[in-house]
C-alpha cells in the first residue's frame, strides 16, 4: 500500500484519517462522520450507529461502530497496538481536536503532522477515476446543452441555475459539483457571483460556471453566450480568453510545472495588455473535491504527472461592463493532453 | 457590540473569525474567503480579489482585499494596533493554521482559545432571522406538495429527490440545506441514506427528509408516506413515533432542558419498547448551518430561551423491515413552541 511507504518515509507508524474526501479515497466510505486508522496492521474504520449498514457494505477493511465521540475508541486502539507515532492531517484537523487526541493518547505516544500527503496519491488519477470523471465531464456538458435550448430573455439567473442542476440529477449526477454560476450582463464581471432574481435581458452576456459530481467525482466547466448578436468589445474579450486558454491547453503535458501553464494563459493576455483584468489562477486539480492539488498559478513548482486531471478556466473581469471566462476539465496524457470537455468553444449566439 | 462583552469575559483584547458561518453572521459576507478581525477599535474583513467587489456590497464593516495568503496580512494588523490577546476558534481552525498564526504573532502576542461564543450568540434567532427561516420552511414544505403530487411507483429515488430539489429552487431557494433523503421500502432504515436509482414499488414506505437555503437560513423536515394501504406493523411504528414527537413539541418552552425535551420524546417510545430503535437525537439548532447547537440529546443540560429554532425529528429504524421518522422546524416562543411546518402529519397514503 503506497500510503504506508509513504508514511515510512515520515517516520510514523500510524496514520489517523480524518479528513472525509482522503478518507473516501483510501477506504470508499462515503458517510459524513468517520475516522481511519492506518497501521502496519491494516486498516479500520470508525464510524457511529447511523453508518452501520452503509459502513459495511461499502468498506472492504475493518469497521468499529461507536456510540458517542471517536477519537477515545481510536486512542484507545492505538494504545493497544503500542503505536509510537501517529500521523495526523494537521492542515484539516482543529486545533482543539488536536490537543484533545494528544491528551487521550498520553506522552508515550507521538503526533506527526502530516500535510498534503493523501492529496498527493489523490492528484494523479487511476484509469477507474478517470473513467468515472468522463462520465462526470459529459453529464454536466449534456445538462448545459439541454438548458441553453430553453434560455432566453425573461428568466432570472435562479431558473437558469435550477433547470442546470435538475438536468444534470436527471443524466445520473447526484449533486452540482459546487454552486451553479450564472450571472447575466454587468455581474458577469463577479469571478464568483451567486445566481440572482435578476431576470435575463437581450444584448447581455450570460456567464455559465458549472459542475456535476458522479459516484462522488466533480466536473467543472465555464462558458460564455450572448443573447442577441454581440458587439465589437465584448467579442473582443472572448478572442483574448479563448486564444490563452488554447494557449495554455497546448502547454499543458508530462514535465510541464503549473507556473508554466499559468504564464502560458498570462502572457497571452499580457499581450493584449488585459491581464490585469485575469484576477486568479489558471486552473485546479479536481476529482472527489471540487479544488484539489495542483494549483495551476504563477509560482507553482509541481511537475504535471500523466494521470492529473485539472481545470484550464483562463479570464478577464471588466468592472461595470462585463466578464468573460472560457473553462474546461483536461486530462494530462503520457504525451500531452486531452481536452475532456466536449462543449464548443466558439462564441455562442442565442437568438433573442 | 455583544461579541466585544463576550471577548472581554474571555479576556481576549480581539478575535480573528475564520468559520464562514460566523463570519456570514458577524458581517455578512457570504464569500467562501475571509477572515473577520474584531477589536474594539472595529471590525475588518479580510478577502482575497474574487470577492472585491461582493464584499464591498455586502459588508458593513472596513474590507481589505489581500492577494495570497489572509493570515500573514492579518497578522500585520494586529502586530500594528499591539492587540496582546487574540482568540481564534479553536474546534474550527486547523492545528497546522493555530501553529502558523502563533509563529507569524511571535511571543507578544497571546492566542486564545474560543469555542461555541458567536455560535452561542447565533442560536438565539433574531426577528429577522426568523421571518427568514419561516420562509425557509414554507418553500420547503411547498415543494414537498408539489413533489407527492406526481410521485407514483417506478420513479426511481434520485429523480424524487431532483424533483425536490428542483421545486425548492422554483420557489425561492438558492439550494437545499442538505443532501435531500428519500429512501423506499427497507431503505427507510438507514437513517442517512443517499437517494438511490431504487424504483419505488406498491406497498412501499417512502421516507423524505429535505430543507431548504433561503437567503442563507435551513429549514427541515421529515415525512413518511406509504404507496399503497400500509399494513398494520407499519402504521403502529408511525402511529408511536408521531406520539413521540407531539410529545417532545409539548415539552419545549423557555426554561425546559435540551435533555427534558429528548427525555419527553425517548420515554414515549420506552413505554412501547421501541425506544432501542431509536438510534439518534431529537432534534438541533438550524439557522445559517442545518446543524446548529443546541442539540437535543440526553445529557445536554443546555436550556431552551426564546428566538431558538430547532428540528424535533424522533425515529425508529427497524433493519430489513424499514423506518419511520417525523420532523419538524419549531421555534421556542415567550411561552411554549410554535411549529412552524405546515405540512400534515396525518399517515399520507398515495393512490397506487
Amino acid at each position: 500500500m503506497r500510503l504506508l511507504h509513504l508514511l515510512d518515509k515520515q517516520k510514523a507508524s500510524a496514520a489517523a484519517i480524518t479528513h472525509l474526501p482522503n478518507v473516501r479515497y483510501l477506504s470508499g466510505f462515503t458517510g459524513s462522520n468517520a475516522i481511519l486508522l492506518i497501521s502496519g496492521r491494516g486498516a479500520t474504520l470508525y464510524t457511529d450507529p447511523r453508518y452501520d449498514i452503509q459502513a459495511h457494505q461499502e468498506v472492504q477493511c475493518s469497521v468499529r461502530i461507536v456510540r458517542g465521540p471517536l477519537w477515545p475508541e481510536v486512542a484507545r486502539e492505538i494504545a493497544k497496538r503500542r503505536l509510537p507515532t501517529v500521523a495526523l492531517e494537521a492542515d484539516k484537523i482543529p486545533h482543539a481536536n488536536w490537543l484533545e487526541v494528544a491528551k487521550l493518547l498520553g506522552k508515550g505516544v507521538k503526533l506527526r503532522p502530516m500535510q498534503g500527503v493523501v492529496e498527493s496519491l489523490r492528484s494523479v488519477k487511476s484509469p477507474g477515476e478517470i473513467a468515472t470523471i468522463r462520465q462526470s465531464v459529459q453529464v454536466n456538458s449534456k445538462a448545459l446543452a439541454q438548458t441553453l435550448k430553453r434560455v432566453k430573455p425573461g428568466m432570472t439567473e435562479l431558473a437558469v441555475a435550477a433547470d442546470l442542476d435538475y438536468r444534470m440529477r436527471g443524466l445520473g449526477a447526484e449533486a452540482a459539483a459546487f454552486e451553479t454560476i450564472v450571472a447575466s450582463g454587468v455581474r458577469s464581471a463577479l469571478p464568483h457571483a451567486r445566481p440572482t432574481a435578476e431576470k435575463l435581458k437581450n444584448d447581455q452576456v450570460l456567464l455559465i460556471d458549472m459542475g456535476a459530481s458522479l459516484d462522488g467525482y466533480a466536473s467543472d466547466m465555464t462558458r460564455v453566450v450572448h443573447l442577441g448578436k454581440p458587439g465589437a468589445r465584448i467579442r473582443g474579450l472572448y478572442e483574448a480568453v479563448l486564444e490563452a486558454q488554447l494557449q495554455a491547453i497546448a502547454a499543458v503535458k508530462p514535465g510541464a510545472s503549473c507556473a508554466d501553464v499559468d504564464e502560458a494563459a498570462r502572457g497571452a493576455l499580457r499581450k493584449r495588455k488585459l491581464d490585469r483584468y485575469f484576477t486568479h489562477s489558471t486552473g485546479h486539480g479536481l476529482g472527489l473535491e471540487i479544488h484539489e492539488i495542483p494549483r495551476i498559478g504563477a509560482k507553482v513548482e509541481t511537475v504535471l504527472q500523466p494521470g492529473m486531471v485539472i481545470t484550464i478556466e483562463p479570464g478577464v473581469y471588466v468592472e461595470d461592463f462585463g466578464g468573460v471566462r472560457i473553462e474546461d476539465t483536461v486530462l494530462v496524457t503520457e504525451t500531452g493532453v486531452e481536452v475532456l470537455t466536449p462543449t464548443t468553444k466558439e462564441f455562442v449566439v442565442l437568438a433573442s
